[in-house]
């Protein structure tokens, strides 16, 4: 099964939590046992596993790669000044694949899936859902 | 095929080598060709690919996560001390997923799996092992 | 579908888009949707998804990795001198996992898939590219 689900960002840099719309894709699938891949459409955006017990995590991680990737000072910022946003992009990277267990994700008690926005505020952000079963039906 | 794998870890950040586990679930999957992924559940620990020649690289792994994500000047660690490691973990990633071809992991000679631990030690860190085959069996 | 891409690679750390050869490799296999695996083998290289408008963004993905991870002065490099390049294997990954929608990979506009080579010139980088389908053939 695959789906395709859109999600709007509010500002140049934030993670969105979208687990649940994840696990509603992975539920209606109808799979029990095998993999779901999560791949966001996009050069300056990416997927991270992360902890959301509050938002502190989340915050760590745009100050973490704004330390890492300053913004600016990239070759790539003559052409549309968002030189930064494709690195972070590139070393966070699209996708994650993530075990089924009977009919779930196989995620422990503190990891979430998030979007990352690097340039946004943008209308849509593209995110493919594919949930392959080990047994085929 | 699905297996859960349990790693002992024992001390707070150190690199575990995992091939020899993973490659004995493939064998015994009797999966010819297709993926293997490998996902360690926790938002604290990590799956990394690297050389395992000696201990080398391993310490040079821990050494720059060190150097990059210092300890004790994040947010979350108002919470419980350890926001390097959520960081740590979320760059590196928990999964990879490998090739299978002709009933082994298509590894080079110098790639082997590891289990990045960054907040341990733990009693156990919960491995999934799922071997997806290209010819449905 | 398996095959396996040879690349040669002609300077110590570069870019090399290898998006056409991926998809040429997703058309033949004739799947309509699933999952294509790029696995590079080798320790020293990976896999980034990045922008390929001009070179603008390699280079600066290369200035990137050496500033966070310089040469010479890891505990590795007292055996083969490359220290750097397995770090920066490491961190990038050697693997991307894309979706296959009608036929096609479901790149955005400005998603392309390089080999990055940080240890060469090599005269070949081997690359297994599989491709799984939804619905079993």
């Amino acid at each position: 099964m695959q789906k395709l689900l859109l999600v709007k960002t509010f500002s140049r840099e934030s993670l969105y939590d979208i687990t649940r719309e994840i696990a509603a894709v992975v539920a209606s699938s109808g799979v029990h046992s095998g993999l779901v891949n999560i791949y966001v459409r996009g050069a300056t955006a990416a997927i991270m596993i992360q902890e959301n017990w509050d938002d502190s995590v989340q915050t760590d991680v745009v100050h973490l790669l704004r330390k890492l990737i300053p913004k600016g000072v990239w070759l790539h910022d003559q052409q549309d000044g968002n030189g930064d946003a494709h690195l972070k992009a590139g070393l966070v990277g699209p996708q994650e694949t993530v075990p089924v267990i009977q009919g779930k994700m196989a995620l422990s008690t503190w990891q979430n899936i998030f979007l990352c926005e690097f340039d946004g505020p943008r209308d849509q952000r593209e995110i493919v859902v594919t949930v392959m079963s080990l047994i085929s039906t």
